[in-house]
């Protein structure tokens, strides 16, 4: 039987959106592996818009549901209809739109609100036993979703793991190429581009998160 | 030796740029087979933006430069940077862009032309007998690069093949996993999402085109 997995968005761009060769490989593991996916995004006003070429904010507004229906040539949905029990996974790709349109954690820190629809959805996975896939930036909501003590990896910087400690994660140190897995919570993460140098070393952690998560969703059955 | 590959990028999304799936898959086979990848694109206002989610176009203006550059990390150069001679082969991904951003072949038919620029940079390699990569729609532009006669495929919509045939260009039919090679003028293409219907299908296309295409930078050697 093929799966079901939600793939979340949150906008068009690593600098102010989810980051498109995390969700591209994302997508295409997915499919390679016989998946059945729907994408799903906020309808929403970005935080920002960020000049990709220059990295400076540009004066524009753009809504994170349309600029992600790019990723995947209109084939997106708005989060409000997303419903767990449709479901037998959940992966979030990364991209600063992670820590800006779908939570505030770039400018809160430990303090930050995740969008709660957002929340709703995810916990809802976690609360049934569902694997989730987190790439790279987007374990910065962890905590926020399985509570105190799970496990996830965010890469290397000291003051992101500091602050992923003060929520409540545990931190593991995991190369780009591999998959850090909370068994108990059914969550897969990897570093992706927030240790990659290269698409093909970010390729390599990203399928091995995909495989590992659809193996745990036929655990489930 | 690694080689030198110029990616040509024409904007962010499949309805008024690059598409991205397209892309990707591009940079991260070269990627995977070692190649040097640097992308390029003009520094020119987007003929229309298109809302992805709706297909409706939007009051908004759009640079294809800065947005080509979410699909690169930031990782891209103005097209009047290029030259021919610093590299080995060219790939030009496919979407709309190519045919409303790098030409007006999707108003102008046989009749269009193409971006000065893009047009003197791929003549440069077809004339230095460098291998070309064209997918999707983008052998839409083969005739006005190599001149009549020149083999080439772009799925298999009757219109679009009878706008070729008036440009000179002899069209093959290919599934979306094949390419169509002409030999003697060292072009590759493949119809990607002219034709395909999954992302797994286009990948199996666009992973031998930028196969063969690196082979025959080999023969150049």
């Amino acid at each position: 039987m093929s799966k079901n997995i939600a793939v979340i968005l949150s906008g068009c761009g690593v600098y102010d959106g989810t980051e498109i060769h995390e969700s591209v490989i994302t997508l295409l593991c997915l499919d390679q592996h016989g998946a059945q996916v729907q994408c799903f995004a906020p309808d929403i006003t970005q935080q920002h818009v960020i000049n990709h070429l220059t990295g400076e904010k540009m004066p524009e507004s753009r809504n994170v549901l349309v600029e992600s229906a790019r990723i995947v040539r209109g084939q997106v949905k708005d989060i409000c209809e997303a419903n767990a029990n449709a479901f037998d996974a959940l992966i979030m790709p990364g991209g600063f739109g992670a820590v800006t349109n779908l939570s505030n954690f770039a400018i809160e820190g430990a303090g930050c609100s995740v969008n709660p629809q957002i929340l709703e959805l995810v916990k809802a996975f976690a609360e049934a036993r569902k694997p989730v896939g987190l790439i790279c930036i987007s374990p910065a909501l962890a905590a926020k979703i399985y509570g105190p003590g799970v496990k996830c990896t965010i890469g290397n910087c000291p003051d992101t793991i500091a602050t992923l400690d003060k929520m409540g994660a545990t931190h593991c140190e995991c190369t780009v190429e591999n998959i850090v897995e909370d068994q108990a919570r059914k969550l897969l993460s990897t570093p992706a581009y927030m240790l990659g140098k290269s698409i093909s070393e970010v390729s390599s952690g990203i399928n091995k998160l995909v495989e590992r998560v659809l193996d745990l969703t036929y655990e489930n059955e």
